[in-house]
């Protein structure tokens, strides 16, 4: 394989790991605008969307010419294949902190329910999990991509705990029951953003080592 | 392109109109076990789960493999992609089906909250989805995967209407709420499957079009 694919390939990587930094950001954004009760910052998470779905199909048409005219070898193949996985995933993040968005407007039109401590602490770790697994596919780093993976763990215990400690609230008081539904929607949404981050890892484990793990780590 | 690509392509094609096929039995039984109240009927959707997986990862490598060995024209490697990428959202409706049944398995396990009427409807319309998506896929018919893209607003809609609907029986009595909370996991998991089936059809109105609408129709 010609020098000049390498480059281009590291141009790709390149291209991802920017896609990972916006819906890190666009994580950050959805939760400190719910934490903060700050509206405002909706408009960055929607703007970062639109950046994210133009890179997107970047990627997919960038994938697409490198396959056509370098014919790499299967190990660079794979390579491109989880590439435009990847990618799909980083855009259904974006599409994931949209969603809270859509949730969050509904709650911060009425007083708060409780203050929030196990969600913001979710959105953290999950937002984490994106930076690490974006990492572990530029650098090929099955361990770290299994580290990722692991911490999943910890976002779906705090999902739980977050629905069993909202179930309270409905229970105690029925006029809390849509305020901690919509807390429950934003929670399950932060906990698939995990998973996105999972699905990524589970195929830099597969392209790094030729071992797929999708079915056998739950 | 040698006749023995596309005789392969077929091949490609047909074992993902068997995962397709899989994944709407899973719907299907899935939703079965929840109205008539059957648990034995889990056992099947997780043994049809382990297939999906074997599948999906036949058609990865099968993808790879073609790829490597025919040098495919830029319009078959675009069809290539998105082959592995239906087979990831085929193989995410399959762990959506597992998810509902975890879910139901809690609820079978005490007196029923309502007669079901919106959540079977809703599911058939995901599953007809899932066929109507795949035969656009294996036909190339645009057409046909823009009329599942407008079927999902039914879903949608379904979706709404049915946790509007488990609200008021959440507030009608705190007894209620488990149970209902669990309907709305369902609800919203089916509606999940729905956009599965839309992602697979935007993905074939792009190899067929050329056109991306991933981020336009909405």
């Amino acid at each position: 394989m010609p020098k000049r694919f390498d480059a281009e390939l590291l141009q790709l990587k390149k291209r991802l790991l920017a896609m990972g930094a916006i819906a890190e950001d666009m994580i950050a954004e959805t939760i400190a605008a719910l934490v903060h009760r700050d509206e405002t910052r909706f408009e960055k998470v929607r703007a970062e969307e639109e950046q994210l779905d133009g890179l997107q199909k970047e990627v997919d048409d960038e994938t697409v010419r490198l396959i056509a005219v370098y014919t790499p070898v299967a190990s660079d193949l794979r390579l491109l294949l989880m590439a435009t996985r990847i990618n799909a995933e980083l855009e259904r993040i974006g599409d994931r902190a949209i969603t809270i968005c859509k949730s969050c407007g509904r709650l911060l039109a009425e007083p708060a329910l409780k203050p929030l401590v196990d969600l913001p602490r979710m959105a953290e770790i999950a937002q984490s999990m994106v930076r690490a697994v974006l990492t572990a596919f530029v650098e090929g780093d099955a361990d770290a991509a299994l580290r990722v993976i692991a911490a999943d763990d910890e976002v779906d215990n705090l999902n739980d705990q977050i629905i069993r400690e909202l179930i309270t609230y409905m229970l105690a008081d029925a006029k809390n029951i849509q305020r901690a539904l919509s807390l429950v929607f934003i929670s399950r949404a932060f906990e698939r953003i995990g998973d996105h981050a999972v699905n990524i890892a589970e195929d830099v484990v597969y392209v790094v080592r030729g071992e797929d793990i999708r079915h056998t780590h739950a």
